[in-house]
């Protein structure tokens, strides 16, 4: 008889978009002519950038003509589009890293979700409370937590609260964690980490041999150059950290996917009679067994992104969004909203004003505004008493809802 | 500390693939002027079709314009691929599915290793042998295995024995399993399944309670219409049975990546509470949190092989490799060599001469013949005194393989 992971069965239902969706469309059933806009999701809406674009198109015509056609590619990717990754997105600030540290993926949610299987199942997972769900979730799915708990938390799991009290920095656990999701840019509340901050986490994780899994999924946000880019601008990182990346936020690529993760060759994990495993060979062997590598065209765009219109036009991109950011940040404060993130990332962690709960400030933005937020008491516990905004929008629509919430405040 | 999971250090080296590459290498070293031809691996060599690469383009082309721009897309996949394959696939064949029980991914290799995440660890495992590695490997990088033995097996799973005896058509297994994988049009054997031997599998699995994961991979190379082309032709097989399809060998999609699975809505799985869980469901739950979907450019390019010149397109390329598979197949008959498959499959078993091993026939056949085959030795036990043949090349290499193998006998 076949039997079920059990571990799925802990999941609770993947309540905060579905719930979200559930009320904006009975706010729309109720009043049918309302323009409803949306700032809650995480999707870009401006075009592939040109450079893109026109990548994609060149590598299908090569896969016309039996001269140029590509079958299987190496399951790590090609080593075009990790050397550009390398050039443009690690040397500028000083990481020096190997070709063969870079696994293109299709997704940093993807890379994140699957990294823990290198991990035995008795390690200590550690995450930011507020939390992007997929962390939690994958490793729930391993086994790597007990039920659910009423405040929404897995029992065995160790949250870290980024409270408006710790400036969104969280303390360094307690207890003993072994693997450590850190996000910054963060997703949701904004915040970036410093150079000082950031070094506590990777002291903390050579000092218990513990593993770092950073996602920089919005580090192409950062405007201010003393924010660092990459984990490894830490000294000792590349010994305990794995970092992901994404041309999602980047360049505009949700829905053309690609993304990468950087596995160090130093990074180990410790088997149960002391021997040390490199986390490159074991990630190799995991993506050679359950992953076929980025299609070749896809990689192609990719790399175009790098070329010199490619980031003229990532840049626009980037300027793009983060001028929505503003808007918003600055249409908010105006109206005595205290706001936090927005300025080098692409989210605003927006504090509820007092006396409303994060569901309570979306019913009112929904009904008096007919603004779509999210609810950051979805994000976790701590994430109660916040709403997230995104900048994602049109110029348009974001100047609109800035508007439609400063008049109904 | 961070504990690496273990089961990862059970596995073997990548040793098949690795070691003809290193023999190959020797060879071209000591004869450097000898042209090598490769009908050793599974890849692809024909161009995309151009219905293919112009969806391709054209996809591109809306990813460039803010109205047609596409963002995340549904995890499981464009609807409007979804309903070609069914028309296509499936209609013709009598077989009748719901849209949402098609998962678009990246390709059935990915789909055919993490689809046992769904599963718990001590269910038991069966595949035939020979097997193509990658269902064994993701057990084994689970947890379902013991080590692995002399003979190259890991303790733990049920290997079932597809041999010349019982014209590669394997018993059904005398102790009980409860995940079964089998492949047809088989890889490496290219045998084919009837649908009263077919029908056997489903049986055993209703009477048990067991799962079929079914690789149909290169049903496309299918030439006689009675031999099933999808395990939904059995009946009751929508209960019991997963089924893996690709682009990769009928439309080339090699290095462009697209597949689908079929998850039937009515697959349960079992809890230890006796519950009974929708496979769908679960399988859906998997792919939100750990996949993004594929790249819309791709699907389009995908469902483009579905239109009428597509189609077209296919059956070219499909010929084209079946002319080259009865080429070996004629070729080494003549010459007096018994071989297997190659008729409504790429793949050609060709049995090595008497008192020879697959290494040995590989040696033989790289120093006379300067072919490169894959000794059947390296997919499992079974496939000793046996080597693989694929219909994959260009024309040319075919013929001129075909002939030098023939005049070194």
């Amino acid at each position: 008889m076949a039997r079920v992971n059990e571990n799925f069965l802990k999941l609770r239902g993947d309540y905060l978009f579905s719930e979200i969706a559930r009320r904006r469309t009975k706010y729309q059933e109720n009043h049918p002519d309302a323009k409803v806009i949306s700032l809650g999701i995480g999707d870009v809406t401006r075009p592939l950038p040109q450079a893109a674009v026109d990548g994609l198109k060149r590598a299908a015509d090569e896969m016309a003509d039996v001269r140029t056609f590509r079958g299987y590619g190496e399951y790590q990717g090609y080593r075009f589009l990790a050397e550009k990754i390398l050039e443009f997105e690690f040397a500028p600030r000083g990481v020096s890293l190997d070709v063969d540290e870079v696994f293109i993926s299709e997704g940093a949610k993807t890379d994140t979700a699957c990294f823990q299987e290198l991990f035995d199942i008795d390690n200590v997972v550690a995450v930011l409370d507020p939390v992007y769900p997929v962390y939690v979730d994958s490793n729930v799915m391993a086994g790597r937590s007990g039920q659910a708990t009423e405040g929404g938390h897995y029992s065995g799991i160790v949250y870290m609260p980024c409270t408006e009290e710790n400036g969104f920095m969280p303390e360094l656990p307690s207890e003993k964690v072994d693997l450590i999701y850190l996000c910054y840019p963060n997703n949701p509340t904004g915040a970036t980490i410093s150079h000082s901050e950031l070094k506590k986490w990777v002291d903390y994780a050579r000092q218990n041999q513990a593993i770092i899994l950073y996602d920089a999924a919005y580090v192409a946000f950062i405007q201010d150059e003393d924010i660092p880019h990459s984990i490894y601008e830490i000294e000792g990182a590349d010994e305990v950290a794995v970092e992901f990346r994404s041309f999602s936020k980047r360049a505009g690529f949700t829905g053309t996917r690609c993304a990468f993760a950087i596995v160090p060759k130093k990074v180990k994990a410790y088997a149960s009679d002391g021997s040390e495993h490199s986390l490159n060979s074991l990630w190799l062997r995991r993506q050679a067994t359950k992953f076929n590598g980025v299609s070749y065209p896809i990689q192609v765009a990719a790399a175009a992104t790098y070329s010199s219109e490619g980031r003229e036009q990532v840049k626009e991109l980037i300027d793009y969004y983060m001028t929505n950011a503003s808007i918003i940040v600055e249409g908010l404060t105006s109206a005595g909203l205290t706001v936090y993130g927005g300025t080098n990332s692409p989210y605003v962690w927006v504090k509820v004003p007092e006396g409303m709960t994060s569901w309570g400030f979306f019913d009112y933005l929904l009904d008096k505004a007919r603004v779509v937020c999210t609810p950051g008491a979805g994000f976790g516990a701590s994430g109660e008493g916040f709403v997230r905004l995104t900048a994602f929008g049109s110029r348009e629509d974001t100047e609109e809802a800035v508007s439609r919430i400063c008049s109904c405040l």
